[in-house]
């Protein structure tokens, strides 16, 4: 239960004035990968918001174990931990075009009725790809 | 027709690599300048939105003259080109903390219905202020 | 030993078509409510990077429990966590115009020498406001 | 002398509450193109702020035709607007997956030295290539 994306580039805009990319911006490639996953599984996304489910991150963390450069291709490991259910929590791992690893981190995620804003089940779509 | 921002500061993830605010940054900051100053005309783009019109920006430029960097400090005013029609035209200008000019910039935003994403008339409320 | 930050407001450029903040957004407000605390404190951030010292982040986590929306205020609540050692531990609390909190977090920065990009001390003007 | 890119795909943390990708995000798409249409000729843009030479943006602006939004992917056509001189103007359009025009734009950069931050001349390597 586990999914690479293919290579990602460091964009100008995603460094600072360390000249690393700035930590956020893993956080947006955490969720680049798990959206490029769940497209690589036939699952759109944007389908499963149009049917009424949001699905929120609600925990986040991210340990930075080497910084990223302008220009450099990186790739995303995505792994799902456990089979879903009131949440889906997935791990990542950041490897640089050295194979070396940048960045791990770990995002859960909460399913989210659009119309009431409250909690509600896993799709069945999403239940059935990941059981 | 204008309006000066109160202080905002660089924060230091819009900085790049050149130690410069990132170019992109200073749309951020226009759009920020316009929706204070309809704030402080008592106007909520928040309900103009929920009241079923968009304002999509269909036109921007922007004119660099000296970089902004980490921590400086900066207003932006705003100002209303022309009472509002099919579009507003709003023109930026950025100065830091030493009074200088660091950018100018234009942009154009249209009215869209929410419901039918066509063309739709400036909204009463904004005619009011701005006429 | 902590900080409380002037009110911020949510920008329409960090909300998401959930129409929540993005959640890389609270890593932005985190270092946004430190580095501010480091201005009250006298440290410029600055200087600090000026004089040979980095201080990048290497860990970060974040806990979302209310989502903010566009034009929300809120403030963020810094606290220093132990003394520093090799490396920074800060804790973080977000709390709306309503005084719930939306968002709890904490990141640990390291300081790394600018000329060899290997760890170092903590400067000294940073060891003795905060010992 | 101008340059398509591969496909890029939207991300979820470009789009706003609006359901669109946020217009500042088309000047990063901008940026993506010239950078990677450099690294197609064969010019790092690293090595040349390494060689002590910035290219900051001077001028830019953009009409947004119709928006992009999540998860679709689109092309950027980046065009060089005359032989290099004191600046380098660029345009480009962005299409979408449908071949349908969405933005189009226009940036203006500068050559600056790092050291000096003074204008200076168009580096040789450049010169060759867009010759």
């Amino acid at each position: 239960m586990n999914y690479t994306t293919v290579e990602v580039r460091v964009r100008y805009v995603e460094t600072d004035q360390m000249s690393f990319v700035h930590h956020s911006n893993y956080l947006k490639y955490f969720e680049l990968a798990r959206l490029e996953w769940l497209n690589f599984l036939g699952i759109s996304y944007s389908q499963l918001e149009e049917s009424g489910v949001l699905m929120p991150v609600v925990r986040a963390s991210a340990e930075y174990i080497k910084p990223l450069f302008f220009d450099e291709s990186f790739k995303i490991t995505v792994s799902l931990i456990d089979p879903p259910k009131a949440t889906l929590k997935f791990q990542y791992v950041v490897v640089n075009s050295k194979n070396i690893t940048v960045c791990k981190g770990e995002t859960v995620l909460a399913f989210l009725s659009k119309k009431t804003m409250r909690p509600t089940r896993c799709p069945k779509i999403l239940n059935e790809k990941f059981s």
